[in-house]
């Protein structure tokens, strides 16, 4: 008779959602309770605190909301902007394809800058762009930190040093959705004013909270922009219904409490390891997987070392090979789930994501796997190469720095 | 030593976030999976058709989002209408109140017709207002269909026939948040166009997931106004986003699995008890719960029984009585969460939710809490009036129907 | 259609198991590990040393044995004692005869005391009989602290000073199941050779942790025991090979990892209200109950107010009433699970269990449900008279002492 | 700062306890309720019956104990035998020399034949032992079924064949504790009168659960030896107790309800892979590592194919290698947790299970942590080429027969 069930477990290897503790599925597993209480705000109250340690702020302020990552775009862009205000943006991806497009579907208008698919933000391209802004036009420059389509981390650092460099007022918003809890993310030292995270990659959680950390100038921005005619329409993400609540632990509406519960026990485990033991076992990882490929004899859709991403490499399989069956096939044979190619790079990319509560033999599990779905469909891998060069390199570099 | 843990469980009768069954907990406990695998449409296609089943509609299209049931009101305008668009709405509490000035921060304009808290919409006035807009200029009539602070339910199949006696185009939009799950709705009988629901409330599961059921007239206004130079600025919430990917039982973002699985397990209970019991079952509780508010000799807040709500009970604190001392002392002394007054009414009424999963003995241990917290206040009722008076009522009328 | 569920939670009110707190079942959802590991011993030793605290022990030795109570009533027994010793019981109730019961089986002489069931052990007669045992033939005085069959408390104390009076070198076993965790033990003052305790009453647990604090002199007699050739048969209970584990932190064979994480979580329960808060509240709800049960005008299976157990209260029903059909409707109707009467208060008897994780709330609502269920079935009471009875007291008598 | 936390999932290899699938745990956390209740036998009758499935056993009778698999063993021995009788057993590990010593312990004589460590029971010295035990006094003949320690499975079929030819009338008893629900196993067809299994093996349970299927024949052996006087001491582990209650549903005393609710998902799980692919399943992923072994140059202890067990393989190291350092350093370094060498093989193997809920890249991962240990610990192996060898034969053999 034919099994009905897969034994074992998932192999969860996209870019998130990534695999959830188990102590963090023990803490969201709360009955409801009164969301007014006066026991609420002790739960709440940290969180607001304690979730700008892994944004690098001391000094912005942090918004919860039930939405997605998409959601919290949004909130950035609504709360700040009024119809027909200039951004200017990097495109390098589908994720940075999409916040583009949805700045240009609420009334925005984008001044695209195009970069190939493997590269990041050009900070000089952006620097100059603002020097030719003379009117200060552009309200806002848009970067995705962590490109998850391509496996791609752009520097916002270097953007902020062109901003200033620029002399321009303009704002600074960041996509940290993909690198935010497992990549280092300065947002006071870079003086990023909208850092959007979502729950469910660095921080482990289900998807379904949506952060952001904002800063100063940001809500001076929100401010002056609510009072416009011409404001982006919004309510559900308008951050001043927040600010009125939030200080005394409250919301405006009812919170998802097994999200919260949830946070905080992921902001715990990210505190137990220690962020930089967090932001180095990345690197170890990312580096692991970008030797496995090596071995195969591949190349990852980054274009140089500089644009590596240590929470997700891309790909690429040689010509003639359908990535997209691969994916399939070791979904279906190995209980292995990759992340596939989208938009241009369809079909030419396997994604592995390394990204979230993840360790060695997980990894290697998982390169194992992509080797066999590779070598199932005539790709010519070194059977156990993969293993072999990043079993190599995790022996002599252990996850943690201290 | 001081005690810092309190026995025993909370009880929980706020009107929402209810108790959550402890199978819908389980269900909800889930490991991360990937979104776009070929399994995952075997979760979410049944989904989106048996949910239909609580909205009383089969011609309707559900949309799922990651949010509450604000965000769901703020989809329900922000798809359909452009700035400067008339709306017509009912304000007669919190929510209703909430909503209108929703639509107004979105730029619409709102007529508002201000009933008598404790009464519901009025649908002759409703009827006169559409016969009075000769040029159609309304283009929506906002129904909250239960107003969860006062405790009234509206006739929204009454406003729908006054719709239909103007002779009048008006789409019609019915806020369920607190109704759907628990109190008959007929969206199809009715011709809602937009109906909202949220999670944590009939359906039984945390906040998070914001539902909207959407009529065909309701989509073809959203095509339209998709393209207007006004539209109100929205992508998050945007339907056609979701028409593109859930046809094929995929998201235009990552969802939060857990209130997935969750909404499946949920339906599964409503199903099990059968519609026409779980409806049936909140009138009983309903009804001993206004038995004991009879025999403690005190009045709710519905001015006449045709407004009394199935699902809360707002409850008149004599004069020079804190209802909001009270509140807090149930749930500091007794571990009971019972509902505060909102604006008008604050510090004048408590309420009792009698919403969700939830049965005889659990709602008589909250009366006679309500009672020994207004007692410790100096309200002057018989002990065990309330518990007598309902239970004597749950004797004679069981909960099941069949 | 018929509903095929049944809707709100069950109203758990069997002396045991007991409402086990969400925390506890959280704490128990782990998956399984080694328990040879390096790191296992750190949940288990501190386990062997807290959980004396609930037997008011110093000196005592815990073992943890995956069994349920009956057990540990074995182990007590086949460890310290040989084929024909001689051992002295007290009768009063269905687990009373139980124990005994097993004691004949497993080749014990036992001299019964048979007290009329409603009262407990007699210490005056347990020193007659020992001071006739001139040879000291008698190795153990067996006492059921908490007969759950007929709700009654014998005084542990007490049997002690009679044992001590008559210079009596006997054992001395207590079965603490229905108490240990909510009725204040003394195992050191009264010293108590062999306490035994189950996971599913006081420490809130599922069934399935049997526990036992055995005194020094116990185990001296297990020594001697354990060489003789007519020792009772027993390898899976054998302490010793539990002394030679346990210290290090290890088990001499695979523990049921879920109730060692359980039971830690629930000492800390204990802990964090506090044990004298615990066994003030249990005497509040008990006395609570009994207000209930005189409001009714019915009497307690218990005889004298000194036999009165704060776990649970055996209620005699009315002559020509069926006690077994009132509980049976209880649970069908009112989803309220009551204590059944056993062997001679069978059908004349319903026992409310107050004991475990409970507040007033819930006992209230077990109360109403009890009161619904006897009216349902002819038994005069008056409506609400035991909600009144009871709530005024507890009004009166917060949980918590401190 | 030093981690406190270790990131990831503990890759756990021992060969029980095993990796308990999400929905077993999911099916595990159930509230407390009556177990005399009306509802109750719907949970546990069809558990009598479904659990004999894994046995091979359509004739045989379930008994369900809160207890390890360490209880079963005693239940076994002390419900059919009487102090004195005599008993054959094969001794070729640490379980089959533990189940001796516990007979011993008991009082039973046993009539030893010990077995080179890495073989099994054998059939034809088995056979011989019988022959000339003329007066029929061998009560029964004890065999380890899958000896844990040293990755072994005997032939019990054979054991049969031996005992039939014979013509002796001994009871035949199998401990199948790492073997049932994993290995093929013929209760009915190899007339095995008592099998033994655990919860936390094949099972994929915590430990907890003790489980034992018996045939008639032992049946009214225990009938036999229950009226003797020198029947083996035994209340807990009766059966003739359990007899009473089971056929109703019921049990003679608290049973762990996690675990019965766990046994009806885990058997769930079971059937729905289908049996037959369980088994297929575990001799793929067996034959899997024996294959890494042999690239690695390395030796099992199992001396010919034969003895081959497909739940756990042990690895002899190298002469001068400590297998316990590498077993402590796969746990501390790579979170890997070994089976570690017992009694006579202790320092000389580490052992891998590969029992219970397990797939393909679970399993690639375990070898390639071993690899990564043992170089780490001079052992001169070929990097990657444990995983090499294991996958390319994964990628020739499903781990479904269908």
């Amino acid at each position: 008779m034919a099994a009905t069930r897969r034994p074992g477990r998932n192999h969860l290897f996209v870019p998130g959602p990534t695999n959830i503790p188990d102590r963090v599925m023990r803490a969201m597993m709360v009955q409801s309770e009164d969301h007014r209480s006066v026991d609420f705000p002790a739960l709440t109250k940290p969180l607001f605190e304690d979730t700008k340690a892994v944004y690098g702020s001391k000094d912005g302020t942090i918004f919860l909301f039930p939405a997605s990552g998409t959601g919290i775009w949004e909130s950035a862009l609504s709360n700040t902007l009024s119809r027909g205000d200039k951004v200017l943006a990097s495109r390098f991806g589908q994720f940075s394809h999409l916040w583009i497009d949805m700045a240009e579907r609420l009334g925005l208008e984008v001044i695209v800058q195009d970069e190939e698919w493997g590269t990041g933000a050009n900070p000089e391209r952006i620097g100059e762009a603002l020097r030719a802004d003379k009117n200060h036009e552009i309200k806002a420059v848009m970067v995705v930190h962590n490109e998850t389509a391509t496996g791609v981390t752009s520097d916002v650092g270097a953007v902020r040093q062109a901003i200033d460099a620029a002399g321009h007022p303009t704002l600074l918003f960041a996509d940290g959705v993909s690198s935010i809890g497992s990549l280092p993310f300065k947002m006071d030292e870079w003086k990023v004013d909208c850092a959007i995270a979502g729950s469910q990659k660095g921080l482990m959680l289900p998807a379904g909270l949506g952060v952001i950390c904002v800063s100063q100038k940001a809500l001076k921005a929100a401010e002056t922009s609510s009072g416009q005619n011409d404001r982006l329409a919004h309510v559900y993400f308008d951050w001043a219904d927040h600010q009125k609540q939030n200080p005394a632990g409250y919301f405006p509406y009812t919170p998802s409490l097994p999200l919260l519960y949830g946070l905080r026990e992921a902001l715990a485990c990210l505190n137990e390891e220690g962020l930089e033991n967090v932001y180095h076992r990345h690197h170890v990882l990312g580096e692991a997987t970008r030797q496995a490929v090596a071995a195969w004899g591949l190349k990852t859709c980054a274009k140089e070392p500089k644009w590596n991403s240590d929470t997700v490499t891309a790909i690429l399989v040689p010509e003639g090979v359908d990535a997209a069956a691969i994916i399939k096939h070791a979904y279906v044979r190995y209980n292995l789930a990759l992340g596939a190619g989208l938009s241009k790079v369809a079909g030419k990319v396997f994604r592995i994501g390394h990204v979230g509560d993840m360790n060695e033999l997980s990894l290697l599990g998982a390169i194992a796997g992509a080797e066999m779905a590779m070598l199932d469909h005539g790709v010519k891998v070194q059977p156990g190469s993969g293993v072999a060069a990043a079993s190599s390199y995790l022996r002599e570099n252990p996850l943690s720095k201290s």
